[in-house]
């Protein structure tokens, strides 16, 4: 029996729309003993994402099951080993877990637990950069759109974990990059840190009509690559101005996932067709075997300083419920982390 | 100076909504003489085609230009070499012509003319199932869909001169397949004919949620494969349906073509991210490097009896309006086609 307690976070209720600090409840339990084959991680970071939203929704069938009410989340987090009754991991080391964290203590067996490197970059880093977003971007510009010199990529949310390294991918291939985004310091970090050709701010758009005006302006020869982190009217948009022979990674759709009711698609669709386009899908998860590729390319670029990224932090598991409705108004700069517990690193 | 004249199908109006007669004009001109490096033609067959309507929006950027009012018309043809200075094609040639239809007699340089063969099947199976649309319903099988054995296959709007190639080419695969169409007859044929597994009359349901539960019962599994024709609520339904890893043929929207408004897309294109779906619009030109591989594979399947195809006769130019709107209305079983001229084959 352990006498250690961690703090969680629960879920109380499902949220109807946008999510408010009462669907959530931070409680105090008992913290799990690692059995056979298992292990006790202590979180340090914890990952806030927009997917996670997609869990809230009892009612729809997706890749990954819904959150259970009254049950504390799970999250992405980079965590200690406290103790290990695994061979592959001691305590001390620093491991990534998809579905640790929100909670200060979690047991696991390990199955899809990677080490982090400390050395390599800071603790948070192994959440974005070098985490699940950084690989979701890695995987849409190489597995998907596959941008080529002199080609023009449209990317939206992207000053976000994901669409920030998009952008930066997509430079370091030649593209001409054309970012959106909601801030003018966003579309600054953009312009001056990321190396974007044109960020837009889309918060001077009132409509999809207004937002092809200025994106055929920034895309003069159309969009040839398009990462879709948004939905309504960026795909509208994107599509308006789509080039023949174009690739399409369909990442996600932030701006419709707190509708109540169902919002229509685009009415331009069509244009896939006579304009050849290919639009994929993706989790990242499909690309799981690709870890290592990602890694080799995207880890050195990082250390070199050729692929920046920001962080928002917050501090302590309390602020979680706060920092995940952020994610819905663009509250956050890059990737959204919260300190758990001590970064001893 | 040929004193030989030549009816046309001229465009007068570009139509708003559904086409009219009143758009079309037959006219009698002059036929053309072939310069030095061109052939005359005479048209035995034509074809009516619903990429056509796509020509008549003057406003609209595609794949290929607007038809010009006051000129004529443009379509396939099977026609019959009556003059020619091109070393390749001799006088009484049989020779199917991208451009050449919807008038009696043209001159072409022949660069993307084919020769039909009517020893192989009778000349209108050349604009049919060994033509354009069965090189269309080839290229969404082989190239975009790939269904493997036991997969499900939908294909919507599966008796027309496309739907019908795809849905035997999957049974030939060895997909199930669920079939979409708007008549009686239609899926009597699809079932008795085509041999799919399920064919559903879209009239017998109000909406798109109809539709799904339909589609939900007619493929258990979820659907692997979508060849798109119709989109509205097929696609919203084919979406709903979709399978984890799915591959949809975007060919063509026939329900949209006359819309006077912008009609908004399915609201669920969100499946294709949680279930990783690729979607590739697609128009057959693309693929022209593959006419022997098509060829190759179905000409033989037609000449087995294996791949069977319905063609709608109308006989003379003056019938190609009413061919046309028709298009819209359902009207035609399998391929329509226009006997413009004697065939002596």
């Amino acid at each position: 029996m352990s006498a250690r307690t961690s703090k969680a976070v629960f879920l109380k209720s499902y949220p109807n729309g946008l999510p408010t600090a009462d669907d959530f409840e931070i409680r105090e339990i008992d913290a799990p003993s690692p059995g056979p084959g298992e292990m006790l991680c202590r979180t340090v970071w914890m990952s806030v994402d927009p997917y996670m939203r997609g869990r809230m929704r009892p009612d729809v069938k997706s890749y990954i099951p819904p959150f259970s009410l009254d049950a504390p989340l799970e999250g992405g987090a980079v965590s200690e080993v406290i103790e290990s009754n695994i061979p592959d991991f001691a305590p001390g080391d620093y491991v990534v877990d998809f579905a640790g964290g929100w909670k200060e203590y979690y047991v696991t067996k390990g199955e899809r637990t990677q080490k982090a490197m400390p050395n390599l970059a800071p603790l948070p880093a192994w959440l974005g950069v070098l985490g699940m977003p950084g690989m979701t971007a890695w995987a849409g510009v190489t597995q998907i759109m596959d941008p080529k010199e002199g080609e023009t990529l449209f990317v939206s949310g992207a000053a976000g974990a994901v669409g920030s390294v998009v952008c930066q991918l997509g430079k370091l291939r030649g593209a001409r990059v054309v970012a959106s985004a909601g801030s003018a310091e966003k579309i600054r970090w953009l312009t001056e840190e990321a190396g974007v050709d044109v960020a837009l701010n889309y918060k001077d758009y009132k409509n999809a009509a207004e937002l092809t005006r200025a994106l055929s302006e920034a895309a003069p020869k159309g969009v040839d690559c398009y990462f879709e982190n948004v939905g309504g009217m960026h795909l509208e948009a994107a599509l308006n101005c789509i080039a023949p022979g174009a690739r399409i990674a369909l990442c996600g759709m932030i701006s419709m996932y707190n509708n109540t009711e169902p919002e229509p698609g685009p009415p331009n669709l069509v244009n896939l067709i006579g304009r050849g386009v290919m639009a994929r899908g993706f989790i990242v998860s499909e690309y799981a075997d690709k870890a290592m590729e990602f890694a080799s390319e995207v880890a050195p670029l990082v250390a070199a300083g050729k692929i920046k990224f920001q962080q928002t932090e917050y501090d302590g598991l309390d602020e979680a419920p706060g920092a995940f409705i952020g994610l819905f108004h663009g509250d956050n700069a890059g990737k959204a982390v919260i300190r758990v517990g001590p970064d001893k690193t």
